[in-house]
């Protein structure tokens, strides 16, 4: 049989991000109250690329929050009509997009990223207005940034953003990436204290060598969840922690109640005989982000249920997995039972591997839980 | 030193989806002869899911296409919006969609999908007026339809189909999806000719019953571009083959010359130290599809370098590839010599693996080879 379930009420139609908000609040709340206990006055510049959405930032505004983090030009520009005005974009400065910064630098405290001398002169020779500089390092995670033991280079890069006069050199940033492959959260730990001796050992240098008042600004969500408090850093800019999602849990930075973001998908198909469920919900709603099961298949993201009452959802249902991606399709793999109660018209609930990327994609057909669409 | 590339002055500046119109012209009229050269008539519809483009549709158009297959209710709705009359939503009608299906049916012959006696039931009761409808049969790639070797069930649901009123039996449709597993092109003919047995044993099954004249409807791009010519069906929904990617090239379906879309990405750190290069382009512009090197690595793409004069690209760089993604940025494996030719404001243009999950990624952001954005 057909049934709809109460999603309909909402109009949910096709697969829908579903933000709970009260959830969402929790975490921010969560992580603000870290940053408040930790000694020393720290900054709070939460990353924004996860939710990508003026109506969540504003949640965090409503909680005092000032400073954000984005990782584009483009995204910089969103906040910034939606009233932001200082944003660090947190991605090596872009030369091609130069005309797009200037213009963004003329109504907000823009702060941009180098990691060599090179992208600094370019920037002094092209900028109309003075901006403030970070000087990216890598304490690990070999993306971008110079690495922490080159003393020599990262002196005379901060010495060159120094001499400029287009460019005010504010510190240095790291994002510790290599934190989302862990085992344990005791590695999130060491982690976290390695990056702040790396950032602190380079700090000591540059005072040393005439250079001081540096600030120190960190930012992955995994090392920010597992510490009990801050210490040795400036800035916190994590992100992810907004929504959480499988990825995290995975690490154990947040239990499974915290994740407060989650796609509902119609149900196109039931094949009890296979203990397979097909969703309308692909790699172009979800991302193809996944993690390995004990059994060496990928997960595509958790199955639950719709929660009628709280128009949420309820816990992750045991032994049941998104499995496999097409574009449009989502393939479950669960059991017989499971595969009994449900029906093709009906709403489940996946929960994402990585919320960030499911957040991006679809930023035209979210939610907040229990309202329209927005 | 920071240099520009001829990519500046079509203005990209950004993670840019650039596709070479000579080469997707090519591919389409390479597949459209092969139809036109196969036994028999072959109705060609193409899915226009890979490029979900007005722009590129007209291609097809010109070339003299009038039948096209989506993959969701909102792609035929924008296709409909722009003049194509004879849609097919390829994946099963999603009961929660039947009002804009509806309203679609008011201006265009839709053809649905259905794999169950419950799907048609509610279809029979719901639709406005008489539609089309597919039978979906699994022919080996599991994920939906009803499984080749269960007659009974496909007798009885064509059956049920035939009774009511709002529905016109059209035949049976299959996506042989496997065809993405396997090692050799021989294996690719293998999975057409065994798709084609199981197919026309069900047609002949269902004629013996009293359901003549059934139409047989395949679709995937590994088996339509591997084999020499079409056998045993009536209608080809391939999609991809109009700009192939790495996938198909590593399935043997395609040359590398006959990629028509790359992504131009700029530059945002070149690190000879460690032979690496990071370019602004991420797993929110390519996906997160990857496949294994042969080092055991994940590979997220190729790479090449733009062609000054053509605007398009060159052949892909030797021992280089993007061995990592993050939401923005993607890291870039190669050897010094590389590392020394290429600057941070330079665009290098990337093979995607996935070229449909791309395109869909970067809808808003692509451009045909040598004109400006659209």
């Amino acid at each position: 049989m057909i049934c709809y379930t109460i999603m309909k009420a909402q109009k949910i139609i096709r697969p829908t991000l579903i933000v709970d908000k009260n959830k969402a609040i929790k975490n921010i709340q969560r992580m603000m109250l870290k940053i408040s206990q930790s000694p020393g006055r720290i900054r709070f510049r939460p990353h924004f690329k996860t939710h990508q959405s003026a109506r969540i930032g504003e949640w965090f505004r409503e909680l005092g929050v000032t400073a954000v983090t984005v990782s584009s030009v483009d995204m910089a520009s969103y906040f910034a009509k939606n009233g932001w005005d200082d944003i660090t974009i947190a991605i090596p400065a872009n030369p091609l997009e130069i005309e797009s910064i200037n213009q963004l630098a003329e109504t907000v405290a823009l702060n941009l990223l180098v990691d060599s001398v090179e992208m600094a002169g370019f920037l002094n020779l092209n900028l109309n207005r003075t901006l403030n500089v970070w000087l990216e390092i890598d304490t690990g995670h070999h993306r971008t940034g110079i690495e922490w033991d080159q003393k020599n280079e990262i002196l005379s890069t901060a010495e060159e953003i120094q001499k400029l006069p287009k460019l005010r050199f504010k510190g240095l940033l790291t994002h510790s990436g290599h934190s989302y492959k862990v085992k344990s959260p005791a590695e999130l730990i060491k982690i976290y204290d390695d990056t702040v001796t790396r950032m602190n050992t380079i700090r000591e240098y540059l005072d040393e060598k005439g250079i001081p008042g540096v600030e120190i600004s960190i930012g992955d969500t995994p090392t920010c969840s597992a510490v009990e408090q801050f210490y040795g850093i400036h800035e916190v800019r994590c992100g992810n922690f907004v929504y959480y999602d499988l990825m995290q849990l995975t690490l154990g930075t947040c239990k499974e109640e915290d994740i407060a973001a989650a796609v509902a998908c119609p149900v196109i198909g039931c094949y009890p005989q296979r203990n397979r469920i097909v969703i309308y919900g692909g790699a172009i709603h979800l991302s193809k982000e996944s993690m390995t099961h004990d059994n060496g298949e990928k997960i595509f993201g958790l199955v639950a249920l719709p929660d009628p009452d709280s128009h949420g959802w309820g816990p992750s249902v045991n032994d049941t997995y998104l499995s496999d991606l097409s574009q449009e399709h989502g393939i479950i793999k669960t059991d017989a039972e499971f595969c009994r109660q449900v029906n093709v018209g009906d709403i489940l609930m996946v929960l994402p591997v990585h919320s960030c990327l499911t957040a991006n994609l679809l930023k035209d057909q979210f939610c907040i839980k229990g309202r329209e669409p927005v």
